[in-house]
């Protein structure tokens, strides 16, 4: 029975739900993500949704009683986007994670939303195709998630983020009717781009319970490279470098001295004695080598030492190093991922501003960067039990805010605003965007029942 | 002075603005587009703004006396998105045509709404770059009604549609207020996706005065091959077999037979001796050749001929057939061209399902298709002085609807559906969503008063 504690409406839902469940424990571990924010009081129940239908009659309850619903996939955001608290239900739909189709000739694949970034990746796999956006996380984070925050990652770089990869979305309202969004065609333009509004909304528009994703070919060919820098000034030239030649690598990671000593730390692997930066590249396609040795020779004149992958293996091992990296920072403290985005020739001066924060403020921070999209990752690390959403953290996070709105930026390449970004957000999209943004949210959710508080 | 027989309102706005024009030609040449829609009656006036202060006032003043407003770029559309009646002025923005700045080290274009497609890519090649979104109108449309329709054309098989290349855009709102959207780097996701609302949005939502465009880098290497088939029918299949092959070509174009005849009397060329459809496509990046290589091993068993450009001029050649397809046409009478999009590897039924349409509704129907998408421009063609709006041309036109909706595509790949198709959008895309974006665009105008009766 439900505890009689909760608001009158909250209760109504929990009790007319089936999958319904106010245990402590999974309100407590629905209500936070992997920002490091911990919301003061916990949701008063957890509804795991198994099918379409009971996620249509989780928000017809809602709308009917007027109770908040906090969506949530892996709970992998760093936005705060999942977390919830008191007089909130939390819908989660993880347990929707079934692929249902995939369609190697048109190279699609329908799925629902909980299933995991790296199991579609795995699925497309076996046709020679794969699913491009790819987060660090994706072991970890759900496809609704992904299509909540427009998730981007490594391969981003060539083929763009979760918005160019997905076709058509199916989507319950707030008031719980159903939306399909797009189409399965490559093309469309039959009304507003509905999808793209839904896409990056953050769980306040609807909740997805199905997409249809485009998957590409697989690459015939691939070229990875590793090439280490006296220090991040220098390693930010080279990216900035490899887009003035005009090429187009798949893959362009920057990481930090600081990161590389933590990676090194972790795994025992000796970056550092290589340089004080690292660029992690990779080429694909037909002109895979050709385009790598060009690359290559870009980037030779700046470069301290040049590893070139000779076979799957060792290029599988230099990715896993930067994918190995936030782990290696989380056995360090508390940490706080941060996701400013810059003009892709001003990488440089971003590294620098970021070195003069981490000094005037006092907390450690670490960067790794999707270099060819001007993405980086400055991460906070402040000792475990230290909160990192307020005092010196918060600050330093406001600091990256200006230094990137001051180099022609943006506060959020690929995280999202969430709770954590709050206070930004209108500096950076203008008053007038601000409002006009509400209103449209309202006409999807007049009442305000859908994660209240998020995003815009 | 404005004549008199003027409804009170757009008097009104037309005697306040400096630019007014209501010249008889000038009214009526901006009432109509290429659609081949002929309206009732022509707009009261146009105005030709020269200054984002000349949109601002226009709509301030719309906005303040109920004016309906038309925007209009270079009046190419195919949908009648840009047509215009008594009761309506036409804001025209082709004399904003400037390119503000090139940032060739970030790759990014700032133009104005009215500049030529032809002239953004002719200036961005200068510095190697392109803008990859060239319908075949390049020569004269304007990137505002590329915007405005989410144009694409024949190298978005591998580029993507305007939509992937738009990084902000400068709004005029209907109230008049000023809207900026999205931000200069390329990746973003602070609040919701307001370009990707905008682009596509056929002039409803708000008027386009400034646009920063993503150019990308020239292919260092292209390889450029035509190859003839027997009929449609085994051409769509090459075109399916170079998709189902993992191929990604930057251009994959069919034309069916009875395009290479109107071409062959048009300009004396000699297609049909060389087979009854043929298949244009490039490749390019380091691997140009290569994957050329494999292409053309993929469609040979199918072929009846090949030939390959053996340098840039013959590659030209090749490629200018193509766009002289439309033009050989216009010589053969009032042309409408239609726009269906269906998945990928049912491009063989679409052709299939229009000679059924051709045959039975009695009209002449030519075919070329951008294959790598799925995206099908049947051609209508009428005795010149008959309507390609009513009649038999329309009952096509719906069949094509039931066609591409009968093989899960859409009514419409990349012109829109402005006035002319109308009648099928609900059923495409639903009463829940069309009601859903009508109260969105009533979130942007309130009044309706900009583009009334167009699109959703
Ligand atoms: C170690 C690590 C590395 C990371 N690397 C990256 C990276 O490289 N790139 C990147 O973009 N992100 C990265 N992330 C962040 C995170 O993984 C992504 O934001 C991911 O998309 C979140 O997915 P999730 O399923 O965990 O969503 P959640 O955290 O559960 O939710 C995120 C948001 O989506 C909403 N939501 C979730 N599911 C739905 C649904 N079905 N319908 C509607 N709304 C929904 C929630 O309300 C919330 O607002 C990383 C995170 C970690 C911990
Ligand atoms: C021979 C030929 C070939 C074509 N090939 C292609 C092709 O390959 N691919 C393709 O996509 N299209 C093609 N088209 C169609 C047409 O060129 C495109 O739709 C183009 O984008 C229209 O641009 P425009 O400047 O002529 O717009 P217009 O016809 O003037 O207007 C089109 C729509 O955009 C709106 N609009 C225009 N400017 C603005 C602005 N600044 N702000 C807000 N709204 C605005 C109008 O209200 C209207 O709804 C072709 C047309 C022809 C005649």
């Amino acid at each position: 029975m439900i505890p009689s504690e909760l608001n009158e409406s909250t209760a109504l839902l929990l009790n007319a739900h089936p999958q319904a469940s106010t245990d402590q424990q999974a309100c407590q571990q629905a209500s936070i993500d992997r920002s490091g924010y911990i919301p003061e009081s916990f949701a008063d129940g957890v509804i795991f949704a198994q099918s379409i239908d009971d996620v249509v009659l989780a928000m017809s309850l809602a709308h009917e009683h007027g109770v908040k619903i906090v969506p949530r996939g892996a709970g992998t955001g760093l936005a705060a986007g999942s977390c919830a608290q008191a007089g909130e239900v939390v819908l989660d739909l993880s347990r929707m994670n079934q692929i249902l189709d995939i369609d190697p000739v048109e190279q699609l694949a329908a799925v629902q939303p909980g299933v995991l970034n790296a199991e579609v990746n795995r699925a497309a796999g076996e046709h020679e195709l794969f699913y491009a956006p790819d987060p660090a996380s994706t072991a970890i984070c759900s496809i609704g998630g992904n299509i909540a925050t427009n998730a981007g990652g490594m391969w981003c770089a060539k083929y763009g983020v979760t918005r160019e990869s997905v076709l058509s979305l199916l989507v319950v309202l707030p008031d719980g009717q159903l939306l399909r969004t797009g189409r399965r065609t490559i093309k469309g333009v039959a009304g507003y781009d509905m999808n793209a509004l839904l896409i990056g909304s953050e769980g306040t528009l609807g909740i997805v319970v199905e997409a249809v994703l485009r998957l590409r070919p697989k690459p015939r060919f691939t070229s990875t490279m590793v090439a280490y820098f006296a220090d991040e000034n220098t390693a930010a030239q080279a990216a900035s470098a490899v887009i003035a030649a005009r090429l187009q690598p798949s893959v362009l990671e920057l990481m930090d001295g600081k990161s590389l000593r933590a990676i090194d730390a972790a795994l025992g692997t000796e970056h550092q004695q290589r340089g004080g930066a690292l660029l992690l590249a990779q080429t694909d396609g037909f002109g895979a080598q050709l385009e790598m040795q060009a690359l290559t020779q870009t980037i030779a004149p700046l470069a301290s030492h040049v590893e070139l992958a000779e076979n799957e293996e060792e290029a599988h091992a230099l990715i896993e190093a930067r994918r190995q990296a936030i782990p290696s920072m989380e056995l360090l403290g508390t940490v706080s991922i941060c996701d400013i985005g810059v003009p892709r020739n001003r990488l440089a001066e971003a590294f620098a501003g970021l070195q003069r924060i981490e000094a005037e403020r006092g907390v450690e921070i670490f960067t790794i960067a999707h270099a060819a999209d001007g993405n980086l990752h400055p991460i906070i690390v402040v000792p475990e039990g230290q909160s990192i959403t307020t005092g010196a953290a918060k600050l330093a996070l406001a600091d990256m805010f200006y230094l990137a709105k001051e180099l022609g930026g943006t506060l959020t390449g690929e995280h999202g605003i969430g709770l954590l970004k709050q206070d930004w957000l209108a500096e950076e999209i203008g008053e007038t965007s601000l409002q006009l943004q509400r209103r449209l949210r309202a006409v999807f959710d007049p009442q305000g029942i859908l994660n209240p508080g998020k995003a815009i």
